[in-house]
């Protein structure tokens, strides 16, 4: 991992964002960076170190000419504890390069249990672990041994170290052993179902990297295709009569649904929230989805927000489309929208009010999106997985518009909502200082011009002026040649260089 | 709108044939290119303008010189008054733009409603409201809505502005606001259905835009896909049992079709043609369809034509299928033939023989595709949309041949079919010209190495003999190698430069 | 077809491998490259005959100075024998170019005939409508009449005459001729099904070309997908219950099969790898299977070879996922995995070891995608056809890796396992000769640097002595500073240039 020589290309980073802008499209359509970019550049991620250093050096310079008061003292500790354990934890990830391979495995594990709700945050990924096992400890060893074989497998397939130690190659290999554990029809605890787990999360980085090579074409993520490919995949090929690995009964609605409004449980509804977000992981109980959001909150505020926004969007959306009133208890309806929510909403799109706006929208788009997919899958017994996420974000993160506040970061820059945003204003002052460079420099040549020209009409007006007394003596067709020619030659002086 | 600056562009574009054909597709892959592309381009439809005034004017400088007769000025108007309502009417589009903005819209929503056809003219548009007015006026008032909020969304969300004056973000609105009025079991003047149709119609620009940046990079609009896609969605995601917004029955066959073939009606089998084209909107009535084959008159006479033939081979082919006679009477079997046969037959291929086969072709592919996908959207409780002809248009758009009789236009230069015919003539014009002129100036060359040549041979052969002579002194050696050199100068001559 | 021009190419396409390599790619982006991409450029087929009697020409010399024995004599015969029939058969197609038009077409529809398993050989051609002859005539009849319409409508259509002599355009239309006898329900010799199969494989090139289109973007093959849409196309539009062309019933299951472990019957086990090769073709017969495998040996022992263990690997899958022992039995779980395992072993990688592992992993997860894709399929009464085939060897193509033993032929240079392999040698020992030139330069260049260095260093340090005499007598700190000019002058000189 490009650790120290990266640090050091943050100033050129960002001086050459004009380049940096222009080329990042044709780059994009290279063949070496589709290796890579499944989610998020992690070389960034750590380069990323640097900058936040710095920031934290000129929060110290600033401190230093006043001497701080023990309260600022301790604020300025606190921050940087806090900054060892919010957002990436990229302090912690080059402490670790130096570790025990079984330990560095660990924390990409770790790493990719969060990077399902995008968060790339060990410490999160120990919080969601904790609220598995509060789930179901059955399902909390399969997703372990998903997430644990996804990543082993990546490394066996020689795919890029720094996507693995961030964690993109985790987060399909978990859903796809909690999933599997959930949706199979044999009960808890039946060992035989490690043999296909450990299979179709060792498949997970093969189907990744091949929707990379597609998904890179127009810089997107690969987001859960992967996982929602294999365990459709692997439902449908066993089925609920097969004999080794037969699956729940997922039947289409062929009659219309008992809805009484007055029978509407308020209560229900508002721990529908927490629930929508447990079930990310396939877990109904709200007090997990309680500990996912803490997970969320540690490493980046904006993400836990979004989350809860997009749980309820998809509760509101239920009620619209009069879903019986179990689904959007059980957060059917809130799952698809919380992850849509949070890609749309400061994680791939820079924040600001129009794109959040645009979060909301698209997690109403993911709701409807969600009752279709619902519906058509369920003729194959099938459950609507992931895809309604996966497509509705997809189709928002393809969407141009012609306005500058709705700025798609390049995803080798994407990182976490508060970083993204950092990045974006950055680009937006350097832009602004260009402009204002350019404006002044301009302004500089016209007025140097202006001058120049001034002292040339000086002498040119002196030697017409002497030429005038002469031209008296020799004629006048003469003089009104010379006359047009400075006249043309001021003309040209005035439009400048 | 660039409409001054862009007149003066068009004798550029043409000079500059052959740039423009090897630039045309890397240029695809730029990202500016994809915030426009969703069917034409609108500008260059504009820029239209000034090539057909200069034509009218050449028309004036030959029609000067002997005095015109009464009958010639009288004809020279009427052709006059016709450009201004044929074509795309882009005199009027011009004139439209300095009034109010809601004059504006209107004529933005018309043309959307045409461009449904393919067409961009305001006054089809009028005459396409007409025909759903007598159709069935509840339709009606949800197609004004479906292609007003599309067009209203569009603007908020800052799309490419001359786009939406050419109604490319309008059509896929009107067919979401008919067809969902259409296939709704609320029956007529249910009002609550206009608040999913103003969802839905305003979510086209986000799912049109994310297409379009998919299929502009192999130069293909996005036909009708936003409708078909979200139409789906919200039958889908609803269905038949919905409590608020329930949809109407549709079922896969289960059993045999009951087929008497002494029983077809003749008659019914002619007015299938029309209503055919009026299937195009959802209508059924045939005076409907002959009022839309009037609107496509009015605009392009070629595209009348063609989707005459489209909706006839799709009646041909659901006989030969041996589809349920009911399907073809109601124009089931025409629509997507139509649409299909109008898209290939001069609008993205400039019209010789051959592309109309291909468009003939391309219908009768449809139409079995048609009955395909009918057959598999039943399954899920779905119609068939316009999936058939848009997937279709599309294979045979991505279709490449070596013959050069078959030229698919720059996405960028697709107006209507009479426009795109002298596109292609003007390019194939030019190209032999430069033929011509690369030959000549070859013969030039080629005349004066020759003569150069003979020159040159004259003296070397005179050197030859002198040399002849003092070499019968020195040797036969010497003289041999001379020979050699002046027969290889000579080959070298020959080849030319 | 560019013949003799082209075999003067191939020492330049081997010497110039290192631009060949960074050029490939941008060039799949080339428009004019997606005329002809279908499964393997044709001209290099050809011009790989001036290769092979090259390397024949150098058996010659290195057999020439000492005299052969008639062994050794005899032995050179049957290579140059072997190599007549074996591999694509150049020589052979190069003698037909000269032949009458209906031989020509008769050698296009044999090649296209085996091209079903990626042979492009007449003779394996020959042998497989044998093995289709034993079968059943009616559907050898079927298969024979869409490889010829198919390649006819492709010459119509002014395809790439190349890509049409080596059967590209055939291959689809043998499996639709073939695959829509055996799933017709209306008998054999039902002679009006002749109809839809001519317009159905007369549909294959347009398809073939379209997807083309799109694959070539990532430079990769179309498969059998044109055969896999519009035999489902057939199928659907007309379906069980149609007056014409009824299809046989296909249903999903519903019920538990009833599987017995004990009643497995191993003989039947063996013979299901013969007949899953059949399959490919859709017959049942272990006989006709063993002829197709004589026909892969002739072309290539490897592809015959990776047939077979695909055939295995998917009779294996079929017991481990518990599916019905009839279907295993009728090679239903076979067919696709032979695809699979012949693509990614040795045809479109070169087959290093890693590779041969990476084609079973292919093959097991295509076992897998098989019984997922007919579960689905069967909802809409359609079989498998080689969907599965297709997305799993799409898939594992589009796959990167960083590994360097995984080597992906760009799709221009695909040919037989055989040649890949020697092409692949071939660049590796290039690449491997340019690293040993530019290290031995890179030594030359430092032993040149050393001695310059040693030189400077002693007229710096004679220098330093003499100045040392002065300092003496002028003071110590100018020395000081002059010595340490001299050392960072050597620092300089030690890092070279």
């Amino acid at each position: 991992m490009p650790g120290p020589h990266r640090t050091k290309d943050i100033p050129k980073n960002i001086s050459s964002f004009y380049s940096a802008l222009t080329q990042e499209l044709p780059s994009a359509f290279q063949s070496k960076q589709e290796q890579q970019p499944l989610m998020a550049n992690p070389d960034t991620e750590v380069s990323g170190g640097g900058e936040q250093k710095k920031a934290q050096g000129e929060n110290a310079e600033a401190g230093n000419p006043a001497i701080p008061t023990c309260q600022q003292k301790v604020k300025a500790r606190l921050l940087l504890l806090l900054s060892y354990f919010s957002g990436d934890m990229e302090v912690f990830a080059k402490w670790m390069k130096k570790q025990f391979f079984l330990l560095q495995l660990l924390d990409w594990v770790l790493r990719g249990a969060a990077q399902v709700m995008f968060v790339n945050n060990p410490l999160s990924g120990l919080v969601i672990f904790a609220g598995l096992i509060l789930q179901n400890r059955w399902w909390a060893l399969n997703g372990f041994v998903g997430t644990l074989f996804a990543t082993i497998s990546a490394l066996i397939l020689q795919q890029s170290r720094g996507a693995i130690a961030a964690g993109l190659y985790g987060y399909n290999g978990i859903l796809v052993g909690l999933l599997m554990a959930v949706f199979s029809n044999a009960g808890d605890w039946y060992w035989w179902l490690l043999l296909p787990n450990t299979v179709m999360s060792m498949t997970c980085p093969i189907v990744s990297s091949a929707l990379a090579s597609i998904n890179s074409r127009w810089d997107l993520p690969v987001f859960t295709l992967p996982f929602n490919i294999l365990v459709c995949l692997h439902m449908v090929a066993t089925g609920h009569y097969n004999h080794h690995f037969p699956q729940v009964l997922i039947q289409p609605r062929t009659e219309p649904a008992n809805i009484t409004w007055s029978e509407v449980d308020v209560a229900k509804l508002f721990t529908a929230v927490p629930v929508g977000i447990g079930q990310v992981y396939g877990c109904d109980n709200p007090w997990t989805g309680g500990i996912f959001m803490v997970a969320l909150f540690i490493s980046s505020p904006i993400t836990c927000a979004h989350a809860t926004i997009g749980s309820a969007v998809g509760m509101v959306s239920g009620l619209a489309l009069a879903a019986p009133f179990e689904a959007i208890y059980f957060g059917l309806w809130g799952y698809n929208c919380v992850l849509a929510c949070i890609a749309i909403g400061g994680m791939f799109y820079a924040l600001t009010w129009q794109v959040h706006l645009l979060a909301i929208t698209c997690a109403f788009f993911c709701a409807y999106l969600g009752s279709a997919i619902a519906n058509i899958m369920s003729t194959f017994g099938l459950p609507a997985c992931t895809w309604p996420f996966c497509l509705s974000a997809l189709t928002f993160l393809l969407f141009t518009t012609e306005t500058n506040t709705i700025f798609k970061l390049p995803l080798a820059n994407v990182a976490y909502p508060e970083r993204n945003l950092r990045f974006f204003w950055k680009l937006r002052k350097k832009e602004k200082l260009e402009r204002e460079e350019r404006e002044e420099e301009k302004k500089r040549d016209e007025e140097k011009w202006r001058a120049k020209e001034q002292e040339l009409l000086g002498n040119n007006k002196e030697l017409l002026r002497m030429e005038r007394i002469d031209g008296k003596e020799k004629g006048d067709g003469m003089e009104g040649k010379r006359m047009n020619e400075i006249m043309i030659q001021e003309g040209e002086m005035m439009e400048g260089p």
